[in-house]
């Protein structure tokens, strides 16, 4: 397995992270997907050539989104992302690379998407890539309110297996539109 | 863009990678498809946490292929791979690993290939992932001899723009086909 930044790092979003490694776990043993996480980005700074070995480098930013795969022939990606913000996601948490991204693989017809955990509310919402954007596109505001995504995103109830039944979702709502 | 391994570790295969990053260039500006290389998947040893710095880290060998993304909405993977043999493309390029993966997008309808350039001969031939697994499980050679992809492949003229037009091979072989 890839060192894993969220894990490894800082262990930030542990909890979701789990809940969706298993899930894709799931979906492969059962081949309903091929859906796996990227390895970290990593800017290399100095390099020993002598050993093949780098003895400096940073942590990058992600300028793609975390996982991405196959379902049925379909490109999927997307993001998992925790707030311990009650009534809002702050889109802090997206950056700009990541929003052109999501951009670009909307105008390629791929499935993208963000799974956002509201810890303290027990909530699991999976948000489209374009109501995403159509957000971004017509706000001011700099975080997403909850009311939003119970207007627009699917709820994702967590359970036992798999644990975030996310291909459910987009069997319904995507794969069906085209 | 991210450090990658071809380029900056041992300059090996820069010719053809150089034309694949300047045809999916193209195909990006020209909105025809959305197609990036991966970054290089590095394994880190050593962590200096007070600096979130990497002082020890290895490159590790790839799993994945080299390229993935989207084409209307299809999952996209390959991987380019260089050869100064003139009558066969050895099986060593490509780890088992690779092959695993390789037969997971299968299994998922998605799109898989390998681009081999012959240097010596000046040949590019695009082979369908179906074609390389097909002759892996029913043959013992270690190598592909050049009839295998005069035969099986599709050939790939160089050219001014785009370099390496590979996705008017796919576009008649591969799309239409489902």
């Amino acid at each position: 397995m890839k060192f894993c930044r969220k894990s490894g790092y800082a262990n930030r979003g542990m909890g979701l992270e789990s809940d969706i490694n298993l899930t894709n776990e799931y979906y492969i043993n059962e081949k309903k997907a091929y859906i796996y996480k990227k390895p970290t980005p990593i800017k290399i700074a100095k390099v020993d050539y002598s050993r093949s070995k780098i003895i400096e480098a940073f942590f990058d930013t992600q300028s793609t989104l975390d996982y991405n795969g196959i379902y049925r022939g379909k490109y999927i990606e997307f993001d998992a992302k925790e707030t311990n913000n009650k009534t809002s996601f702050p889109l802090a948490n997206i950056h700009n690379h990541q929003i052109e991204h999501i951009k670009n693989i909307l105008s390629q017809s791929g499935v993208v998407f963000l799974i956002v955990r509201f810890n303290l509310i027990d909530k699991n919402y999976l948000l489209m890539g374009k109501d995403l954007i159509d957000f971004i596109e017509s706000n001011d505001r700099k975080s997403i309110p909850i009311d939003y995504f119970e207007d627009k995103a699917y709820n994702l109830e967590v359970k036992y297996i798999p644990r975030l039944d996310y291909l459910k979702v987009l069997e319904k709502e995507v794969l069906y539109e085209g």
